[in-house]
């Protein structure tokens, strides 16, 4: 069936990719500047270079190529990955900047800022998870830049209100970005009545989607440590080796959990990919309270259990009861194991407390960390989700959900044809 | 066919793998701690990230995509390898701490035992490459176990008999993993009668394949090199640019073998594949005893003719003389790689000795080196061969070998039905 | 229909790997050492590693695997890159050494040489892009062997008649292996009759060369910077963060382009291909003269929209009006953007001059810089497309174009018939 009833995207994202990559341009030009502390400058680079890349490859690599199973999806999961990555990079690099230009009358910019941003990006790529294949382009920009933006508002009142680390409160990336993609999700509710065909995947986009499932299981431990402070010595090996342990754990144990769990006793492939990084997400949450190998490797057991009781049963029962399709299975990705990674950091620093008035001053400041960043995130999912129903948008019809076909020109078929 | 005459894995799978996670855990939480040792640490943990993470990608990416050539075996050979892999490598990290452990009471974790624990990894995964196909994951786990308790035994005799150094005793890793895994094949004698169809590659699942082959190949230098004391300088510089020609000119040669070797003068994929990395392994073999770029250029040269021949005449005479079947051809692409350059290692060693009773000496432990690393790995094949052939473990119909519907799941064939 | 006319490459091409091989072994036995100047080097040797490895796998991996969109040619596209590669990098090194061995008696190779012969090597693959699927391998090891002499000696000129800073004089390797592949395939002039059926992409290998793109993509920034000299502290960043805004803008930027182009308003794969990197390179090309980020971000707008047209309107005039077929369109990833960054290069030095003089003595300077290397690389891509039109080279017919059955044993198609 040739594509010529889907909407074209000329009217809308061609302009409004071009606006706001010119006024992305000229706010640099007047705020942004190469940060060049000369010394000290130049050994941080080299120590954080490799690191850099691993996090750039989790981000474009791994997130783009991991939704690629959808068997008719493949080149709009990866390239539209790559274009809302860029986007909204460059837009959290503006915002996480603004502080200092407040201050100072310009903000700098390093490898750091750069790997803060694409932290950022990555919150944005969950949510838009649980959408996948169900928006145009243009909806997923807008998505992305307002998700940015509600995580960077997150992150700097938990910052400063609560006075929680940096590298704890940017790891609420996981629990912001899936709980926004879900209220997104649910709002906005694109049915596609082909889903069961469109929805399924080959054995080759299966084996696309493994491949960008490898390169996020080898550098999710790039992923937790590159923000971890090195003054205190032995806090990032503790976090390269704890992430690792941990999702080396969840890996068996998915796999455990996936024959169980299926009446046939045969693995299945989407089950396995949302379970096993589950571990790497928690030990991600709750790393400032690891200080043992057992206690990252119970956690990534634990994480994926929750997981895999995410995905058997939740995953159909909403779908059923609120009708809200999770493409990516986010909730049990990113969602559950983020919630129980709070719970074991919570647990494992009162169990360190000495007495009780500092376990339970810390419970309070901790609970309030959780439900600021779950009220926030819901609150501006919805905000999306009611803006995202707009038919200026043009969003794909039903029947062009999942389908490479309403966005890309394939020659093959315009000759054959 | 609908696959529902292949034996379930509920029954053993899913308790084993369980029961061996807990167990992990459990030895871990009793036995091993996270290695700080403040100042020294730090910059050995910044000097060795990037190689910790080479390293990585050649285990669970390379060898992991490099048998996906099996057209309908995709998700079996890159799934199965990771959950192989993080198996042996949580196992190899508590035998190798046993010492440690018994004489201090616990033993460390650090990125270097990751390495090691990888490495040992590694040779459990070579040995799997002749099987591939023809065990189900149960009896995969089980290999991988036996082979890496030998393995770590073999290295351990001989760091404390022989007193070989560390970074030679692991680089036996080619000669143990392949000779195990032939043993291993030759004795558990898995027939398909299929084989002729689903044995073959297309020309989606070769650029699968292709794509691990061309990692390991990037990688590889980093494989050989990470363990490279650094006290002597220019050691490690050497150790790279060796394996970095080696592999060079061993892609050439085999390149012109293939074609040579084809009697319509065209290249055979499963030939380059097995040839290309062979300048690669015994370079890693001899690596000491490389000074000079043409000396492993020559191995390199030597090693892919050595592959070649092996590759040609060995596996038809193999398979029909003694019906085993080296799926992978590990037999060309690391036994016969690997005695060449401990052959290379000798031969440099004795030419760079002044008097002739230090040469003597040396060759009679080399020697002796190769035939304990031999018998042990033949008798543990041995071993693990009788061990498999149990019906215990529920071993792949002929017909459902090479096949990924025998364990997983495939939706659209659900569906359809 | 069997391969059975297609020429055989065994009376070529083995000769000719086989004797070029051994003759580099000769070479690098009487001249080439590794090179180890003991403090110093352990240090260059840690900070410079994991950017080799990046750029290796540039190299090998990404430009390997960019042009296996070709839907029957993806064995060839990467397997004969790989081919050419490792052949132009041992060349490359000879070549390099020879003014040392000149002077020296011997030439050193260390990881910085290994990197300048990988860069004169890239500089041949981009050539090599322009007669894709056209020629077969004895016809592209020759190609890459005559390219890097070129390159050479055409840096040699640079940095001696125009003391050319070393990491601008490797920087030309765009404009050089453009303008000599265009040439090449000016005069050489395959027509391949079944074009428009071979030389499409379907949606699996348009993802295999998605993830060339996307490695190239994200390891960019490194080949950019790995020359860069850190003496100047804030240089090696400086020249990162530009190359990565640049490639952001221009992704952005050329989607909306690709969108604006196409009369229903869709992507089109080939074009964002082409485009997506146009900001790299011409970043890369006036790396020395940016110095804020904003400066950057103009100039991959400006590339992708430059790249654009080229695509758009030179290639289908250049087909038409020269009969001469840019496979890969190097002439808009490379070509087009490389004299853009020469240009923005030339227009940021002036407006930092202070007085006219030095301003003029620059502009004479670096626009003789560009004369020499157009004029080098249209001569040698002229005499190199006259000697390759030559028969004993047994170049494929028109059919066999684009098809890896000419060159790869298909053993399924082999038993099937």
């Amino acid at each position: 069936m040739a594509p010529r009833y889907a909407p074209s995207l000329r009217s809308r994202l061609a302009p409004l990719l071009l606006f706001l990559q010119i006024g992305f341009i000229v706010i640099y030009a007047f705020c942004i500047k190469i940060e060049s502390n000369s010394r000290v400058d130049e050994a941080t680079f080299r120590n954080f270079y490799p690191e850099f890349q691993d996090v750039n490859v989790v981000v474009i690599l791994g997130f783009g190529f991991l939704s690629t199973f959808l068997v008719r999806y493949g080149f709009s999961a990866s390239g539209f990955n790559l274009l809302v990555a860029v986007m909204a990079t460059q837009w959290a690099i503006i915002l996480n900047g603004m502080e200092s230009w407040y201050y100072r009358g310009h903000a700098g910019i390093n490898l750091r800022s750069l790997v803060v941003a694409e932290m950022c990006t990555a919150s944005a790529l969950i949510s838009i998870g649980a959408v996948q294949g169900k928006a145009n382009p243009v909806q997923l920009v807008f998505i992305a830049l307002l998700e940015v933006s509600g995580f960077v508002l997150n992150k700097w009142l938990l910052e400063t209100l609560l006075e929680v680390q940096p590298q704890n409160s940017i790891m609420q990336l996981h629990i912001f970005g899936a709980f926004f993609g879900l209220t997104l999700a649910q709002i906005y509710r694109a049915r596609s009545e082909q889903r069961f065909e469109k929805e399924k995947f080959d054995s080759k986009t299966g084996l696309f989607s493994t491949l960008g499932l490898v390169f996020l299981w080898m550098f999710w431990p790039s992923f937790n440590s590159v923000l971890v402070e090195d003054r205190i010595p032995g806090r990032k090996l503790g976090a390269v080796c704890g992430t690792y342990l941990a999702l080396a754990v969840s890996a068996v144990t998915s796999a455990a959990l996936s024959v169980l769990s299926s009446p046939k006793g045969k693995f299945n492939l989407m089950h396995l990919q949302s379970c096993i990084l589950a571990g790497g997400v928690a030990v991600g949450v709750s790393m400032t309270a690891i200080h043992q190998p057992w206690e990252a490797m119970t956690i990534g057991f634990t994480a994926a259990i929750a997981s895999a009781i995410g995905f058997r049963y939740n995953k159909i029962h909403i779908l059923l009861a609120h009708q809200c399709q999770d493409t990516c299975a986010v909730l049990s990705t990113h969602g559950l194991p983020g919630l129980l990674g709070w719970l074991a950091h919570l647990v494992l620093q009162i169990r360190n407390c000495d007495d009780q008035t500092t376990a339970i001053r810390f419970a309070v400041f901790h609970i309030c960390t959780l439900l600021l960043t779950l009220s926030l995130s819901l609150l501006m999912g919805m905000i999306t989700g009611i803006l995202l129903k707009w038919n200026f948008w043009k969003p794909p019809q039903d029947r062009k959900c999942f389908d490479d076909q309403a966005f890309w020109k394939f020659p093959h078929i315009a000759v054959s044809i």
